[in-house]
């Protein structure tokens, strides 16, 4: 088939456009090997042409004007690496509907405006895609449209933010959280404001993409509940270890009997996991499905070539697949019912202070029981007086945790208020 | 779109063909929604229509003659999971003649006959995949050409044969060789006669066909240089352990400076690697890249309902790229030199029993330095007038390794010959 030059254009021209562009000019045979084409960037929307660039494009192809691309009909394809919601949402969908395929790496614009976007992609019968919005150079977004198609994928389990697992990783090697998190700032893992990376919002958002497509029903990013790693103290790096655990910042997508639960905290994860397995700013996605058991993909979860290496292989995929009806729609094509909360079946840790007294034990243990809450492990240890219980749960839905916990924190025995943190045990073999 | 009925045949109806077929029926709604297309399975090649089968083929499909499927214009795809070289090749390279895209599940074959067969498809214009045809529902072949493109991929580490890491992994827990080997069988991960898998040979031919298509230059099963398990003995467990590793088979392909390695053998594996955490029968592959770093994908690298999952998803992605130019190729488009056989640069582990007399230690470093190969730790023990010595090189060539074994191996005060192990031990971040 002979090469067919494909101009594209870039939305932004910051590290992840450069690097697209480096990409497409370095490589530029292999691309050609794959898919009969030459990507060539022509367009580039900045704010600032002026100012000095990585890998600067040719003359004339950073422009400040978004319709000098709407109109231009020679584009074939258009990469978003500008960021932010709007004015870029406003951008993509204009384009979508002048019916120019999209490939985006904005998780914050496919975790609020996948619908429109789709739904303005599937009128002008043009393809979307966002592989590089979710853990970067890690294909799962493919392998979960493309690889996965008949095994009815039933959860995913993520530790999709690299920079708190960076922090988790110096904790367990004995750093505390503060020297963690500044060794972070200082190596470029975390931003000098770290909020939305410690808090799990980011998290949170690569989860409400991760479960949309692996469910094939919406999920918005409002609806997924997080907790970062703020709360996470020596003692639980210490009680993590006992229990043969890491503690890690999990992403969960649950489906269970038709319903949907997604979430993200910290959680203690089974030494033998292969989510336990990841270190350092490095993230892993686990699928578990019928046909297939689990597959887990680990990587790099960030960074401007990594995501770019994303954003072109999509670029790659949508040439390769245009006309051909394959995945040209949106991920979504039903609307599953939410879990309610309380209800997500999941093992515990449980650490509680309790005064050192003859039945103590018991009365907590009673606690438990109650609610119907089974106990797999338990250990107490003594110091100076009081005593600390440390169990583990088997399987129980969050909410009878929660309210045997609220019955515990009423014992005169008990110190403080009981807390819990999910235990993340099962394997698929 | 409007739904198009795509009639598909298999060769073979075996454990994966039944496998296939209960997907394709039962799933048909996915696959339709994913690419405009319902696949229904209207030829089956086996040798005995009357055998009981775990899902049957309806009235009419089981043939006994491939002509009925050669000569039937309607197929669309072909999908080959009947196992064996011959006559498997001839009716593979016929369909593909006659305008047919296959998809294969076969190793064997496509480590030995790639060549011919990818001839065969790209004369025909038509496409030959084979996901299924390493490590089962890992999709590493698809994550290699479509999400890799640009990222110039040098080097593929992979634990891929399940039976090997199942027999090592019990022996970590305490097991004999024998044991392991036993309970392999018992639990169906290992074959009567097990010689394939243990003796590395499985993993040759699924290293030869990784190699081709993440270097772009086709490998010979017979250039797999191969070492299996059999020799893997407690003290090589005991000893990997003492240097927080652990006994993996670990098949490795290897581009430095324009030229290519591949073998397979036991190493000691870093216990931070992601390699290390692949326990039981799981299967795992490292990827590492310019743009990437590396990516690790984990999951089960048999059984019939993974394998299926793979060939269905190579049928979906043949309907979803037919006609557009994508990877209708073979994936070997350059010719690249052999590294030779002692200059693969890796760390060793060295095993070496000694007299235990004064100055042998010393005599034993001579050795290495004379070589050039620099020693990264050492330890002495001492049993009974007699010592061992353990230790770890820096990255050296093969060669020069053995080398100061074979020096090593002429003092008199060396009991036996000594041993060395690969480590594997570096990481991209």
């Amino acid at each position: 088939m002979a090469s067919v030059d494909v101009p594209v254009a870039l939305l932004g021209y910051g590290t992840v456009g450069a690097a697209v562009n480096r990409l497409l000019v370095e490589n530029g045979d292999e691309i050609e090997r794959a898919t009969g084409h030459r990507l060539r960037v022509t367009r580039a929307l900045v704010r600032d042409p002026a100012k000095e660039r990585d890998f600067p494009a040719a003359d004339g192809v950073l422009t400040t004007d978004v319709r000098s691309i709407l109109e231009d009909d020679s584009v074939g394809v258009v990469a978003e690496v500008m960021g932010g919601v709007e004015p870029t949402g406003g951008y993509v969908l204009d384009l979508l509907r002048a019916g120019k395929p999209v490939v985006s790496a904005n998780k914050q614009l496919l975790a609020r405006r996948s619908a429109d976007l789709f739904a303005a992609a599937s009128n002008a019968g043009v393809q979307l895609r966002f592989e590089a919005s979710v853990c970067a150079a890690i294909p799962v977004i493919k392998v979960l449209r493309e690889s996965l198609v008949v095994t009815n994928v039933h959860r995913v389990l993520g530790i999709v933010n690299g920079t708190t697992n960076f922090i988790l990783t110096r904790m367990e090697q004995g750093a505390a959280y503060g020297e963690a998190l500044a060794e972070a700032q200082r190596l470029g893992y975390a931003e000098a404001d770290p909020t939305d990376d410690v808090s799990g919002a980011d998290a949170a958002a690569k989860m409400a993409i991760l479960a949309t497509v692996a469910f094939g029903s919406r999920v918005e990013l409002g609806e997924v509940a997080y907790e970062g790693i703020e709360g996470v103290t020596p003692h639980h790096i210490a009680a993590a270890r006992e229990l043969e655990t890491v503690v890690r910042l999990v992403g969960s997508a649950t489906l269970v009997d038709g319903a949907v639960d997604v979430r993200v905290g910290p959680a203690f994860v089974d030494g033998h996991h292969p989510l336990a397995a990841v270190e350092g700013a490095f993230n892993a996605v686990m699928l578990q499905g019928d046909a297939i058991r689990e597959i887990t993909l680990e990587g790099p979860g960030a960074g401007g070539i990594e995501t770019a290496s994303a954003v072109v292989a999509d670029m790659v995929s949508v040439l390769g697949t245009t006309g051909t009806g394959f995945l040209q729609n949106d991920a979504c094509w039903r609307s599953l019912e939410r879990l309610p909360p309380g209800e997500l079946p999941t093992p515990f840790y449980v650490h509680i202070q309790v005064a050192d007294r003859p039945g103590v034990l018991a009365q907590v243990a009673e606690c438990f029981a109650e609610q119907g809450v089974s106990v797999a492990r338990l250990a107490q240890h003594l110091v100076n007086g009081s005593a600390s219980l440390d169990l583990v749960t088997h399987e129980a839905a969050v909410g009878r945790v929660d309210a045997a916990l609220d019955a515990a924190a009423q014992l005169p025995e008990v110190r403080s208020r009981p807390e819990a943190v999910r235990v993340i045990a099962e394997r698929g073999f």
